[in-house]
């Protein structure tokens, strides 16, 4: 058991203690057995000192229990790592940033406190997940969508204050700027209500978001500053009808122009729902994703037309063009989703393919069209948070392939944001290519914007992560020139694994480090004894800056 | 000249002196004809003892300007009182909320630093203008619309860190929003950039709002935790059409029905700029609006009828009915907007009129349907804000009319924001309608929505100011007692003028004025000195609470 850097184990014995007395025996976890389940499974330090890793966990069954353990925890000085359902994989998972820490699980706060139809909202707590909301949901038959990530067994809190993304209308896809209104546990003990929600017995709430005074919500994202026992979130209505239409361009270059003529269609309301890339020629590696990919084609690796891709010269272009004729299949494809009455969707369709129509060579997919409640055999071939639905299907991609003998253990993703152009996307996968290249690791396929916010893209590069120790390590070192180099541009990481933290947060240095030091101030004012999260998104307490963490 | 409450003369002198020494003697102003121009115009408290007034005003050409002036604050205790262009009218225009600080008035910090045409973003200064930047974009030729409230000479910075709003489309619309990244002088004279901008030539400052971290953008809203120096802001693409429709219904209860399939249609997509309610039938007491009203009718008060719309009781209805039926006019009218290519939105209209065709005998009138560039009798004719067009005609609504013998001097605001129901309009109209006539004041013409937010309604109510003493005094107690019911029904304020500012922020009361309280803990760590702006939005720092303010 690895004790906080700088709690005494009599100490910390009389925290476990008052923990149990507050929160019931059964609910405080102590054998290495139940803390090993805390444990990140995806660590990119598995085994190694400096993996993170808690000292106990406690369970607290409602908001007086969690404020309970707060206050034991700056009596003592042990620290707390509240995590909602846990499932931040690939970005640290349920492990606290500061080993010793005592993981504050907050699975049994797990009520869905409102549901208002005519609103379209909800209001939750964080033991709550995407399942459980979904069901709720279908429970009292509310015609409302959620939006979910991939993985749909994390909880909306969880994700939404890690701002995480999803996958329907552009205002519902930005998780944190979807929410209305949060109820926090301060690191203080005290609790606070934000927004509206600051009058008691306010009828707006979940309506309407900043209330009266410095709108203080974005404080407890990507933080340490409070543990939010409640949020809001609007809904999306179910619309009438989607529809999902496929473009085909067969150049290198034409890629500017997709990406062009998307900005211009979601500016003008024509496109609402998320947009994707993907290469038919290329096949990205990994089993086929219906957001993106041609299920069909090759499987066999072309080194010379993967390496083009990066290259990217006039040479690549006419091996490209080759293989496009050669294979019949297009060098890029886009996919445009549309959500609204069915005339309007199809009409949109019809305007969107006009605008494409600017590409030379230009082709379109059958459209696909779905109505609601979606029928069965929709429901098997669909991605399913397209619709709204929670799903877990996306963990097949770390399976065994003909490429992977060996399924992957686990993966850490690097996910910076670019400009909304076909040359960001050019340059930046040249730049990884190199530091792949110079850090002899695979080179690995070219990557297409796994997130399409409003006005930027996000590529997402997703790394595995084993229990070899060398392979983790020069893993690591890689993800550090990546984050670094993409730095040097000007791309910075929207989120990062605990193991990267401070070597993100370092390169937000504009002002000599101006945003960090104003986030210590703003720490040390609410969590002056250092109690949440120490060193989560870089931000360190006093009591750990600069000494043991 | 009045003296900050704790500052003596000889200090006060020597932060003069210093002023002068930083930005230039030319900029600094001390004598009463200058420093009068700082006053509000439209104060509520007009020459009495609890008006707040300014002892002299500082213009800095620069940020490092800027931060000169924060420092000398600093040094010498001598509050700063920072307005970007100082057109709050209403809320408080250019005064301080503590009577003595210094007024730093930001108007020479006048550049458009960038426009991006294809990312549809730009990045402003404080004391640009929304007519400066108007002229900005025309100037560059960029196709893009700025999203402006109806008074068109204030600042984009100014009224977003008020939350303000305007009239394009929803995404636009909520001015604060609507920005992303800014720059701030902190009470410390640090400098800080947020989102992507803390990342040194970061490519995606106005285009990725949250950057790593924390999101502190909202800290710096309705606040005094900073001066913003720089803030980007997304700007609306020109649609290729603007669509306008209007909708009547004549039965009272229609009006439910009105603002419920209203709502549907928004959620949606289909309907995407400004809603609008208005009453042909009673008209309201302000000249034609383009916005809402009907311009013809009778312009004398038909007092029965005024009385039947707070009443809402059987007879009341039967009154109603009958005059929609003697004067041809409907009870309700609701008007709609669509931004987007020509069909889509003349697709949006029939969509809208075939679901507001459930409300029985609901009639439509001829769509107004714009192309752009406007045609000059376009211009002549439309309400300019709803195509991003500043303007400021919106000041004619306090001239002389056949009600009004006298022009109003200035006015207040009221600005509750209340559920999204017509219930909820009612049932705010009979409160407010009670709390007038008890107080012997003239009951206002029925309400109806001035704002409509995502997912909440908001009334803007006005009221006169005038330069006699009574007469304010009369119209405050009623605006803190319309505060004090309003909260007690759970409908709280989203802005209002300086005067008033303790007394909204009490109702926030929550969990023993829990948010007030973080605030404060906010202010004290980032503001020891308390230098910026002393009591705005009800935030005192450490040296003036509960004492001399």
């Amino acid at each position: 058991m690895v004790l906080p850097p700088d709690v005494s184990q009599a100490e910390f014995d009389r925290a476990i203690a008052a923990f149990r007395n507050a929160v019931g025996p059964d609910w405080v976890f102590t054998s290495d057995d139940d803390v090993a389940l805390y444990r990140d499974a995806y660590s990119p330090m598995w085994s190694e000192p400096e993996e993170r890793v808690a000292s106990a966990a406690v369970a607290p069954a409602d908001v007086g229990e969690v404020q309970a353990a707060v206050r034991i925890a700056n009596d003592t000085r042990v620290p707390l790592y509240p995590i909602s359902t846990g499932r931040n994989l690939g970005y640290g998972g349920s492990a606290p940033a500061l080993s010793g820490s005592v993981v504050l699980d907050l699975k049994r706060l797990d009520r869905v406190l409102d549901i208002d139809e005519a609103n379209a909202s909800v209001l939750v707590e964080p033991g709550v997940s995407y399942f459980d909301l979904y069901r709720a949901l279908r429970d009292t038959g509310a015609k409302l969508w959620l939006d979910c990530p991939d993985p749909g067994w994390g909880s909306p809190i969880g994700n939404a204050l890690d701002r995480g993304g999803g996958y329907t209308r552009a205002a519902f896809r930005n998780h944190f700027d979807a929410h209305c209104g949060m109820e926090v546990v301060l690191p203080s003990g005290g609790l606070l209500r934000t927004g509206m929600g600051a009058m008691p017995g306010a009828k707006t709430w979940q309506q309407y978001k900043a209330g009266f005074g410095p709108w203080v919500d974005g404080l407890f994202s990507q933080s340490n500053f409070g543990i939010v026992t409640k949020m809001g979130f609007w809904m999306m209505p179910e619309p009438e009808a989607c529809l999902i239409g496929r473009i085909y361009a067969d150049k290198y270059d034409d890629l500017h122009a997709l990406v062009r003529i998307l900005t211009r269609l979601e500016n003008s309301g024509v496109v609402n729902g998320m947009p994707g890339f993907g290469s038919p020629l290329l096949q990205r590696r990994v089993p086929a994703d219906p957001q993106n990919n041609d299920p069909n084609g090759a499987t066999q690796i072309d080194q010379a037309l993967h390496d083009a891709f990066y290259t990217g010269d006039d040479a690549a272009k006419a091996l490209i063009a080759e293989r496009v004729k050669s294979t019949g299949r297009s060098c890029w494809s886009a996919l445009v989703k549309f959500y609204g009455p069915e005339r309007m969707v199809r009409l949109q369709w019809e305007i969107a393919k006009e605008q494409f129509g600017e590409i030379e060579g230009v082709r379109f997919g059958d459209p696909e069209f779905y109505g609601f409640p979606l029928s069965d055999a929709d429901l098997e071939k669909i991605h399913k948070p397209t619709f709204g639905i929670p799903s877990l299907s996306v963990f097949n991609f770390g399976i065994r392939t003909d490429l992977r003998p060996e399924p992957m253990v686990g993966h850490q993703a690097f996910s910076p944001v670019i400009p909304r152009t076909g040359a960001a996307i050019f340059e930046a996968n040249k730049v990884f290519a190199r530091i792949f290249t110079e850090e002899g690791l695979p080179v690995p396929p070219f990557n297409l914007p796994g997130c399409v916010w409003e006005r930027a893209l996000m590529l997402i590069c997703i790394f595995p992560t084993t229990h070899d120790v060398e392979t983790n390590r020069k893993y690591r070192k890689a993800l550090r020139r990546l984050i670094a180099e993409s730095a040097t541009r000007g791309w910075g990481e929207y989120r990062t694994p605990v193991a990267y933290y401070d070597t993100v947060m370092s390169t937000y240095s504009f002002g000599d480090h101006a945003l960090l030091r104003f986030h210590e101030t703003v720490k040390d004012a609410l969590d002056p004894n250092g109690i949440v999260s120490p060193g989560r998104y870089g931000i360190w307490p006093q009591r750990n800056r600069g000494g043991p963490r």
